[in-house]
């Protein structure tokens, strides 16, 4: 059973990376704020403990190390209003996708666009809530589903749209996997803590103009029906995570349409949890084919 | 550098799980056949050496341990033939998806069918060329594809066609990613034995008849293009897994359409790799959600 409330994972001062329990001021939810942490030891997933060694954040990291990530699951089209900006009917059953685990980032960390991402229109933001799977889960009832939740951080599911629809063969995950293209965080913050996900409210700024603004509970398919339904003879993880779709207000559901350029800034924010900001920043080109 | 030629991992007669570099008679080629190996100790992917210490083989698994295993990336409509067969126009780009890592399963475990996926009709096989991923690579030309290559293996990337297609609200990954639906092995064979990849003869046999029989010259995006083109901005890693599409001859492109039953027998196989035969087993019913 976890033991922290607000797990991050951050370089420290005396240039260690950890694991810690943030130490957040009274009356503050946002852990991106947090400027130190009780160190944690041991396995996040099992067998660990929250220490009283208290380690001064220099940077707070994507809040699980890759070796601690398992299967990145994406929902598609999840909340009402979104599927309804991009003229899409509301979806029968969870729409399922995935992103490659080296496509997760930290809460500071610059994205970067390819080359081929560079081409066409399309690039994109999506802010979503990310449920991280806390153990191993099949075949699980939707009453029991958030037992199986180890807690809740952000997430960016950064998207091109040309890529995605146009030129993916219908298929969305070649536009959505990119390198850092889904920086979550700022960090994790325990189920205990969260008790409903389904009333939080969540919200993209982009370079300070608020772009989309919503709530978790305009989500089609709540938090722990999607753990009973994507665990029906798949088994979920310790670590994996699910980013559970984005709200209207996505570039592409503007008229005009608004799209991600190089050097700005995207926030993602999560209410009871805080936020990620993070830069797009253009690769230079990559070698011919 | 790897150094075996015919990597397996099998369950040895004294209970130990190893790797090993198949031994094979003159004149094999398929590994199914391998009943001893060379141990091989150390890292796959690094550091290891095929050892003098010969174990006899109980059962052959999945080639690479779970731990041992990255992202789990699949191509459709890759074959010309199959592209026809299902109605759809030959892609421009490599169409992509994922399984995820849960359902990788060895070349004679049994396929298992969730309730869920025992509803309505559509249960598939997909014989398939798997690459495996043996360095890291990003941004690479496909003149160079090849040397980021471990080897090649042989799967089925078995499919519930409603799941996939009519109620995957258009995305295929949910239709294919259920626990034990990506079967692959029954080896790997390094990429210095097979120097090329697209001029091998691959077959399903279902039951004992033949219903898929093809070569990987079908390919529409050949080995070397798929991964240059996979590694635009997006890091393949070591242990990944590419399954590069089936040739025609599905269930779903025959008329009538032939769909798995329980008990069924799969064989996929593929030239100078050998073959993973494959039971189809229903699950009891599970809880209800």
């Amino acid at each position: 059973m976890a033991t922290f409330t607000h797990l991050v994972r951050f370089l420290a001062k005396d240039g260690q990376v950890y694991y810690g329990d943030a130490l957040l001021d009274a009356g503050v939810t946002d852990i991106s704020k947090a400027t130190h942490a009780k160190v944690i030891q041991g396995d996040i997933f099992g067998q660990h403990r929250v220490t009283d060694k208290v380690a001064e954040v220099r940077m707070l990291l994507a809040p699980l190390a890759r070796k601690d990530i398992g299967t990145v699951r994406c929902l598609g089209l999840n909340y009402e209003q979104h599927a309804k900006e991009s003229n899409l009917p509301i979806p029968k059953f969870p729409v399922l996708f995935y992103k490659p685990v080296t496509a997760i980032a930290g809460p500071t960390d610059d994205i970067p666009v390819a080359s081929m991402a560079q081409e066409g229109e399309g690039l994109d933001y999506e802010c979503e809530l990310v449920i991280v799977i806390g153990k191993e889960a099949r075949n699980v009832k939707q009453s029991e589903a958030l037992e199986y939740v180890l807690g809740y951080a952000v997430g960016n599911d950064v998207s091109h749209r040309d890529w995605q629809i146009k030129r993916g063969g219908g298929q969305w995950s070649l536009g959505k996997g990119f390198d850092g293209w889904a920086p979550f965080g700022p960090g994790i913050v325990s189920s205990r803590v969260i008790s409903d996900p389904n009333a939080l409210h969540i919200s993209t700024t982009l370079n300070g103009a608020t772009v989309q603004s919503s709530s978790t509970k305009d989500m089609i398919f709540g938090v722990a029906q999607t753990i009973a339904f994507l665990s029906q003879g798949t088994t979920l993880l310790p670590g994996d995570l699910i980013f559970t779709g984005t709200p209207q207000g996505v570039g592409m559901g503007r008229k005009p349409a608004l799209w991600l350029k190089n050097g700005d800034q995207v926030t993602v924010a999560l209410e009871g949890v805080g936020s990620c900001t993070n830069r797009v920043v253009f690769d230079k080109p990559a070698p011919k084919l």
